[in-house]
């Protein structure tokens, strides 16, 4: 039985290039930007007026001239004036260009107009003060957002600052997500005695929707010749099948084998962890399986990984934030940010497993504390709901966790 | 000028009721709840099996019993057997309902089966082991998740359970971002020298995207009589109307003037906090308004809040995220969560103003991190995709802030 570290290992070596799309900017946030942001102007793209008043020469007033005739105004958005006398003045607004022979702007509040004439009722002024100087943030040409970026609301911005109405972002997998189990019934269904509805799908839907990724959904009834028919076909097509179920030990679990059958590589099976253990992923390479002729058509086979999770609610759940996750973001070369937390009370976990402890989360004076949700087992769904992630208590030979120690946290709510 | 926290309070007693909707429940992530979920049997719904292997009755295992004939198989998703001699077993697979006259299951890895006959092969067995007991988790009737809780997968995964294929969430408010400045040009335009492209609307439309509010824009030209003429008509339609710029000084910041004119009530106008400072709050209210005879058709008219944001691009953003978003959270009656970081390095401001810091944030030992960005002031938009959030450090005579100390924080990554 391999480690979680190992199984991440094996996971990140088997990423996947989903390509390159343009798409309206406005529908980019949250996806991975693939192409540098250049400034196409200089940043601002003029000597930009920063507040609203009257623009001067600095070295009358240095000279100490108080009062400038009012000669003109300087919309936001109008053509560039031109100060013709020196010594005059020429109102101007926020976001406008500081008209020619101008270099000063003083702020309404500390000039007083009367009839025309502008006079500067404070003492000190400093030299181009209020001005946003053309240039100053960032210079033409050069790179404002860099590729591999994920967008959020501030890079829209910026995006549409630039003038770039399309832009490359990373193709989104095409993912299937597939239900087994002959005891579960549709949402909408009124379950028999021994069955129960179908959530695991929907939850995967959901915790991949995060991600911005749209995904489909199948359920095959525990048969192993319709599971072998079906899943030739899905590999055909998708760049990633996630199951949830039939990989443990049951007589009806033919997950495993239909995929030895249909030469998907398996590479691993079970991870010494807990909740998620009887985890099972593999590779179908689209030119490996062309030269064994598994496919009928395999001339647009792709490449596809197979996430098959365990078919407990909790485990389920852990594996894809803790295995799917980092397997697309690194396929997007997207850097993984790894939060961590502070655990608020001992701990006691006897097996030599990593251990995925339900927590609910806080920030206490800057730290983050995790404190244990005690629920029963992998099969306790509404536990999930009484959390806010999950901390990661590494494999070893302890079996008590201090309070105050530091685990890594994943983490599924937006705080 | 009033206080970041009076300005608060003032527009959390704003507060609106958008109503309640029904939807699909797998579109309801990141939305809010408006019933309770309850359990619609017990949780689990039987005793379910938990581990695939056999099952048997713990009494005679007790009583030196170690082989056991197999009666039988219990799929999961079939109908309970009833096992007809007390010393003989079942196999069992997880998921399925415990057979009846059993209450004990043994993993296939504890047992070696040989022509029909399971032998248990470990020396010590548990009383009712590996059986998820029905009712275990959650009772029949019982509340699963509260009302005015945002969904998240972990929802999806129970409220499928339960088969709530429609659920009530609070109704989004009906939001238009409107600008005006006459310097605005549009993302796909060449703007000419002294022009700019619009982006502050954009910028707005993903900050509240992110709520999972979809909103409208529009454009108005810095025109007095254009401006009131359509101000009169969105205030009709809109829950919200969140304007960016025409709110300072300028000769053509026209917007507080239109808005009193139109009977909206000024509920204050600038705030003492840097960036963000001419903001302009106020609100409209249906009857009050019909009452003026202000409005052609009020009888569908609306009770209104008016955002009105300076026009500079840090000023907007910070003033959406410090503002509408608590409005918004309690209009719809969430909880808001506080995040709070620790400054990485000495930080000075002199103004005795609430200072909004952009900051990039990083987890260190369970500490969450805050990093000064140094920006050019509220005009630099480039300068919030450098950051992460803001730090809120509050208004006060000091003008050293040490290095350790501990601030509110914003933040609009998503980590």
């Amino acid at each position: 039985m391999i480690t979680t570290q190992e199984a991440k290992h094996i996971i990140l070596q088997n990423t996947q290039n989903f390509g390159i799309e343009d798409i309206p900017f406005m529908q980019s946030a949250g996806r991975v930007l693939k192409e540098d942001i250049v400034a196409d102007r200089d940043f601002p793209p003029f000597n930009r007026v920063a507040m609203d008043g009257i623009a001067i020469n600095y070295s009358l007033f240095k000279n100490g001239q108080r009062k400038f005739k009012i000669e003109g105004i300087q919309p936001a958005g109008s053509k560039q004036l031109s100060m013709q006398q020196k010594d005059n003045c020429i109102e101007v607004m926020t976001g406008a260009v500081l008209p020619n022979n101008c270099d000063t702007v003083i702020r309404y509040e500390d000039v007083d107009i009367i009839d025309g004439i502008a006079t500067i009722n404070v003492e000190t002024i400093n030299d181009c003060q209020n001005i946003h100087q053309k240039g100053k943030d960032k210079k033409q040409g050069v790179v404002l957002i860099t590729k591999n970026t994920i967008i959020s609301p501030a890079e829209i911005g910026v995006i549409a600052t630039v003038g770039k109405a399309t832009i490359k972002v990373a193709k989104q997998p095409k993912v299937l997500i597939i239900s087994t189990g002959d005891e579960l019934v549709d949402v909408h269904e009124t379950p028999l005695d021994y069955q129960i509805r179908r959530s695991n799908v929907y939850t995967l839907v959901s915790l991949l929707d995060k991600l911005n990724i749209s995904s489909e959904t199948r359920h095959i009834p525990d048969n192993k010749e319709v599971l072998k028919e079906k899943i030739d076909s899905y590999l055909q097509e998708y760049d990633a099948l996630l199951f949830s179920g039939a990989v443990s030990k049951g007589k009806f679990d033919f997950l495993p084998e239909v995929l030895t059958e249909l030469k998907v590589e398996k590479l691993f099976h079970k991870v010494a962890q807990r909740p998620g253990k009887p985890f099972w992923f593999g590779f179908a390479d689209a030119l490996d399986m062309s030269e064994k002729n598994v496919y009928q058509n395999s001339k647009n086979k792709k490449n596809t990984v197979v996430f098959a999770f365990p078919g407990n609610p909790v485990s389920t759940f852990v594996n894809c934030m803790v295995y799917f996750y980092p397997w697309y973001k690194k396929s997007v070369e997207v850097q993984e940010n790894i939060q961590n937390a502070i655990l608020s009370e001992d701990v006691n976990f006897k097996p030599n497993l990593t251990y995925f402890l339900q927590v609910k989360l806080s920030y206490r004076f800057g730290h983050l504390i995790a404190t244990p949700i005690k629920g029963n087992g992998s099969g306790d769904l509404v536990s999930l709901t009484e959390a806010d992630g999950f901390i990661e208590i590494p494999k070893t030979e302890e079996i008590e966790f201090t309070k105050g120690s530091v685990f890594p946290v994943i983490t599924y709510r937006d705080f």
